[in-house]
């Protein structure tokens, strides 16, 4: 396996922070300034993906146990890893991933109880050892975040996955989990508070990842 | 998680050996001697798992990395262990179960290459460590079983699956594999050669099982 030569940017947080909004927002911004970026998400990054993004999150599925649900999870993840993000790394693109590893051990391990350890090596095997260079945490208080998926879903904007309809103390426990995560690899960590404006994070992610990405001197703003 | 009290067997084995076939005599056997069975197989032992079998072994499904192949059989396994293995065990009855953890050591380890440590490791994650009570390795020489398969393609009586199309340097590394594991675990491993009359080897796995399952003195023969 060669050593990746671009760059692996994570987001990962609660439900409701504007994560995708977020993902959109600095793809399109390292575009802008000369960069070439890949941008994907987990669950579903390739078309088998896809079929397990289904299997994961649509209500109506057939009920998964914990670690039918993790396994599945790092199924998706050894693929994509495969498929899509070594070869992008490889080839000096800066891939920015729509959640990545924080998101099981937070979900399937904080949330659903899952062993953290047994999770951390099963992710280990998926994914070859990859880890990514920056994750942004955007952090929220879970009633906000889900309220906003709630009016997002009454408006028709977007509907409600399987996991966004588990209880609060659920979502807490997930939240917590990602705190702790950052705690654990501040160095790798960028966290940002999710309650304040878009442009206002999407600045300061800005600020960040050009510490890490070379880009243009002059870039314009999207926001 | 409480004890299983019924009986665990599993089936194991290249192609071609009459695997399927031992199955359905076995359970048909132990029913008619009084015994609660059930009989199921990996990967496709529940809802979910007849959606993962077909995208592991469609031949014209997506192309999967060799972890993501292990791992979605995992999946398969931990949902097929929580949702009916372990109940079915701890209701009393014989599980019979047409491949399980070997296969996943053979097929993806010692066939694709896979570390076999890894995949131990992943195993345990997925199963909680529950190991079949017996296994019966219906062992045959590849290049016999794969025509066999061919044989039953060419009469319209099986489709051959994405695994049995692999070539055969493949099914000799499997082959070798679950003599390997055979060796490894005498105890648990029953190994039949695959190519006697499928009545001999079907009184043979009969002697076998009725040393560990109670059955009424006088059974009728199916074959």
């Amino acid at each position: 396996m060669s050593a990746p030569v671009g760059r692996f940017i994570t987001f990962e947080g609660p439900e409701g922070g504007g994560k995708s909004t977020q993902v959109d927002h600095l793809s399109q911004r390292l575009e802008q300034a000369g960069v070439l970026v890949y941008q994907t998400r987990e669950p579903g990054g390739t078309p088998v993906g896809a079929e397990l993004r289904a299997m994961l999150l649509v209500p109506d599925r057939p009920a998964l146990a914990p670690p039918a649900e993790a396994l599945l999870m790092c199924a998706d993840r050894a693929q994509h890893v495969s498929e899509v993000i070594r070869p992008a790394l490889a080839s000096g693109m800066v891939v920015v991933c729509d959640r990545y590893a924080d998101s099981t051990l937070a979900y399937q391990g904080f949330g659903s109880g899952v062993d953290l350890a047994s999770l951390e090596a099963v992710i280990a095997f998926a994914t070859g050892g990859l880890q990514p260079d920056l994750t942004v945490l955007i952090d929220l208080d879970v009633r906000v975040g889900l309220e906003r998926k709630r009016a997002a879903s009454r408006a028709g904007k977007e509907d409600l996955n399987r996991i966004d309809l588990r209880d609060v103390d659920y979502h807490e426990r997930v939240r917590d989990g990602f705190q702790t995560l950052a705690r654990r690899a501040p160095e790798r960590f960028f966290v940002v508070d999710g309650t304040q404006p878009p442009e206002s994070i999407s600045d300061q992610i800005w600020d960040r990842v050009t510490r890490l990405v070379a880009v243009r001197a002059e870039t314009p703003r999207l926001l």
